[in-house]
């Protein structure tokens, strides 16, 4: 009964959700403090203590009938106006309610852009290594990925290879910073010369090219370093955004999509939006969460447990001699598979043969193919710093075998 | 920025939600309570009062982790258990949980179902009057929609001329029932005989069709009439499910897919379902709500309150002189438009007319073309009971104006 394209997507299947639904089977097996998996981006930190409140306080005092209710297709005004106000605060920006598109989580808002701008055989533009899912939801709508490939020294991304990767059938650009998997946060000067680059291929190409601005991690970066928001750097921006990290709703399905109020045409595309949310069957963003989420737009993480897990991981994977970046964002941690000179990095065999190695170990560590970036592995650090603890002799005997 | 695509789509627009939005600009001008909008099925019952105590319950005494988290693609098992051990005990059919995939509402439901099994050029079938986003939701996967015309006696499914219609390229029939827009249910004489043709066909063309279910209005019917279950008289049926109109929580987007057991090869399709949820953006339906409903499924929304509106409507439009079929389930009354004879329909431009003349009397109506069905149109009478009385006049005049 199934399509020949889900068949082929099946085969290819998500190595990180392979990994999820292996960790539960290794768990039963040998109990689940023995297996040390780091292989999902599931928030560690409950949601804030406040949303209880809210939601409790929702469900008592709203009219059932609008709390639960349809509303217009791209949410609750008064959700969009609040989301719009508190960015135009924290980035002096100048969004208004009509430019904010609530949406079913990052990932649902991804699709319904994608799917709003793009006709077969045009072009997406990602820098590797990227979360691996842009595969499938470029394909959703017949899009072209086109990889540009990474630096493997800094791992912000290869601006000079972007300039040469943009044709006429690009339509758009997807960046992710804090970046997953590798951790980086773009530079202030990586993205100036983005934007300068993308507003130089426009008048080449003749059309406008979307920049598609995956920050489900905005909130999550270390050291005291300011946030990004890229879409400063870029007039045909949007943003999609996910609650799903910063408020650790990853279940609840809730963000939005923030329209650059500059774009040409925006009211257009909004409407494009606002149809595509619908008509793929999202039809609106969760209710109860939309109104939620706005009410508590001011809560933060607990970064410092993250923080945590972040200098005790990179602290004693250098000590046993893993070469990593360092996370100055988000929750991963992007080590080096071992057995490369310096500049080179091991052959996909050698990759999933490091990644075997570990599970023998009980670390479920995801491969760095997953996220076209062979030759390193993911360890996503949202979990209990008693796992990690746990874990470390594990570590260190996977680097006796394979360190030099 | 937009492709041709959703251009020409937005072009097309939804008559329905135009209306909606069009019925918010009358209501600022003319004061809401003088503007009829039987537009939108949006449920006027609230949910039920034990909907509030299960959300403060599980917000307050499910770890948060668990409550907001992620989990497998498809749902909470014991959600999806709950919903099987339900399902079995009402219609006696023999699901367990892994036939049931949690889905964001039916809309995402159907949209999931339909790119697992579509590909580019496939046909779906539908009877017309059908609900005007199967064509949207075909249109995502590239499918072709075939439709059947109506029998415009009995509304039932023209089940000779589906005969003629199913070719190799047949890949899926919709049915829904009750039915939206006209709220006739399906008659087990039309439901055998349709599993009968359908399992002839499917020897026919050498490959399964499956039967997608779409049963949003399940438990909305009159009269004390047994709820109908098309499944079990097809063994190549999806269900398509929504807790939208049953527990009147259509903006929170919950909903479910029950694979029938004997689906050959059922596994695989299950987990193409899957990860068609995950890869079109919906990831998973909203976790709290799944976790809620499932504690709600006995719960009956107050049907009398439509039972009610039902028979005022069709009472005194029928003695202002309009021709109506008599709804047994849902919240639509379907309209014939004045002005042909009996077995015929006017024309899309008199079905405008009709449309606009009913909007000078303030009564917002959707046309029937807007359902593949000309010469009709869909009253949505899930309103107050005060709305209707007040709106009485309107149709007295309308009826006065159009009807001889």
């Amino acid at each position: 009964m199934i399509s020949k394209k889900t068949e082929e997507s099946i085969q290819k299947g998500s190595a990180i959700r392979a990994m999820f639904t292996e960790g539960k089977a290794m768990a039963e097996r040998y109990g689940a403090e023995n297996v040390y998996d780091y292989s999902l981006g599931n928030p560690a930190v409950p949601a804030p203590e406040k949303l209880k409140g809210v939601i409790a306080d929702l469900v008592k005092e709203t009219d059932p009938l609008e709390l639960h209710g349809y509303m217009n297709n791209a949410g609750f005004p008064d959700v969009r106006e609040t989301i719009a106000a508190d960015l135009n605060r924290r980035f002096k920006t100048s969004y208004d309610w009509a430019h904010i598109v609530m949406t079913v989580g990052a990932a649902g808002g991804l699709n319904v852009a994608l799917k709003t701008i793009l006709d077969p055989g045009d072009e997406v533009i990602v820098f590797a290594p990227y979360f691996g899912e842009y595969k499938n939801y470029v394909a959703n709508w017949d899009g072209a990925l086109i990889e540009v490939a990474p630096d493997l020294l800094t791992f912000q991304p290869n601006l000079s290879v972007l300039k040469e990767k943009i044709t006429p059938k690009t339509k758009a650009v997807i960046i992710n910073t804090p970046n997953n998997p590798t951790g980086v946060v773009y530079s202030e000067e990586t993205l100036t010369r983005l934007g300068e680059i993308l507003t130089e291929a426009e008048k080449r190409v003749g059309h406008a090219i979307c920049l598609l601005s995956d920050e489900p991690y905005r909130e999550l970066v270390y050291d005291g370093a300011a946030q990004t928001f890229p879409a400063k750097n870029y007039k045909d921006t949007i943003v999609c955004y996910s609650f799903s990290k910063s408020l650790s709703l990853p279940g609840e399905r809730i963000g939005y999509l923030a329209v650059s109020p500059e774009i040409e045409d925006g009211e257009r595309l909004l409407e494009g939006l606002t149809q595509s949310n619908r008509v793929l069957g999202f039809v609106n963003a969760p209710s109860l969460m939309q109104k939620a989420v706005a009410q508590c737009l001011s809560e933060k993480t607990e970064l410092a447990f993250y923080d945590h897990n972040r200098k005790c991981l990179l602290e004693s994977l250098t000590l046993y001699g893993f070469t990593c970046v360092k996370p100055e964002g988000a929750f991963y941690l992007w080590m080096k598979v071992p057995g490369a000179p310096e500049e080179q990095t091991v052959s996909a065999e050698a990759e999933q043969a490091f990644v075997d190695r570990a599970k023998a170990e009980r670390l479920l560590l995801v491969k760095g193919s997953a996220f076209g970036c062979t030759g390193y592995v993911r360890i996503a650090y949202c979990v209990s710093p008693e796992m990690i603890e746990r874990s470390l002799p594990s570590f260190q005997a996977l680097a006796k075998e394979t360190c030099r």
